[in-house]
């Protein structure tokens, strides 16, 4: 999937340098802008380490081009459907399910974002092939351009934390079954033991374990028996 | 769920301003902060509407302070866990990871946010019980603290869009039924007819179909079947 962040219209250059950064941030690199306003330092400035982003910016003078050979046309609202809306904003999706709608495609994608103050006209917004909208307060629902941008993109970005894989269900049986001798040590009243063993199970259940928590535990389990053993 | 945002010695009132903008955006009202800068004028144009949420933030002078009676301290961080790092940043959550462990959870949550700079201390860090960590590219993984603040918000929110609900089956029926009708009616070859319907099947049902959009669809098939009648 190639996607590319199409302005339309930016009017304040902080902004742009901010959207600049998140594109970069998130992995992508296309930025296009239709009719920018005036980019001088503080664009630079707010960019951040993403410079390269912002001077490889293609500047176009109409939408259709910014399109270009985009197969799919993402358009971002803040407004959603009305009744009184014919199909324009309506049905919007929130940027998680636009990631579900996505999953699997490929081809060139392009996502717009209107005007810090107006948004998209409808001319423009008819020319997009899905709506996006991201769930905000009532009270006040209009985000930050650059703001905007990043959730978009930290959705449609591919790229994963690196993993923390858990203990081997090996090593956790061992440690039930070091806990569980120890209880035994301590004389554990025997009609509490399996309650709560369970209820040790649960805690550590719920935290999944990393394999280096799991031996930690069982170094203090040792250190405990051994000072039992008077060692 | 009662979430603040910590900002821990903030450097840039611009992103105080944007950070105050954001947590309103996502139903949000506290912000804490640590020692921040000044916040002067750029501050309060940066909040443009949450102006409130900036006025109404508390000033401290130690991360204990901030923290106060949270149940859940929860620290967000650019740099994730390495093998010399002995369960400082391990494991790191993405804010998706986050939702998912905190969902059903009920209490006083604080999120907190480092410094522009220096990001936190290892000190600061241990008093967090989760850490999270938003997933960006190797190449420039450091965003503005605003950005970060956004994608966490945005998770955490518990605002949904406006659904859009899909069509009832029965409509749907209907409009596959008046589809064979048609396709009769043009006396469409009979070996194809069950292929070609069900390649509309698929279409309008990844689609996802609202009922609007069935209504109109229908009107569009009984135009047609008029225009055949000579009416």
């Amino acid at each position: 999937m190639n996607l590319k962040v199409v302005l339309v219209e930016p009017l304040y250059q902080g902004n742009v340098g901010s959207v600049a950064r998140s594109i970069k941030n998130f992995g992508f690199s296309e930025l296009v802008m239709v009719n920018p306003c005036e980019l001088e330092g503080q664009a630079r400035a707010m960019s951040s380490h993403a410079r390269d982003v912002l001077e490889n910016a293609v500047h176009v003078s109409s939408l259709s081009e910014a399109i270009g050979d985009s197969s799919i046309v993402i358009g971002t609202t803040g407004i959603t459907g009305s009744k009184f809306d014919e199909h324009v904003r309506v049905p919007a999706y929130s940027p998680r399910e636009l990631k579900e709608k996505l999953s699997g495609v490929d081809g060139n994608i392009a996502v717009l974002f209107g005007r810090e103050d107006q948004g998209f006209t409808n001319e423009e917004l008819k020319m997009c092939d899905m709506i996006t909208s991201i769930p905000t307060s009532d009270i006040y629902p209009v985000m930050n351009i650059s703001h905007a941008v990043t959730v978009v993109l930290y959705e449609l970005s591919s790229i994963e934390n690196c993993e923390n894989p858990i203990a081997d269900a090996f090593d956790i049986k061992l440690l039930y079954e070091h806990i569980d001798q120890l209880l035994e040590d301590i004389e554990y009243p025997a009609h509490k033991k399996d309650k709560t063993l369970l209820m040790l199970k649960r805690i550590f259940g719920r935290a999944c374990l990393l394999p280096r928590e799991v031996q930690t535990l069982r170094g203090i389990l040792r250190r405990i028996q051994h000072k039992f053993d008077g060692k």
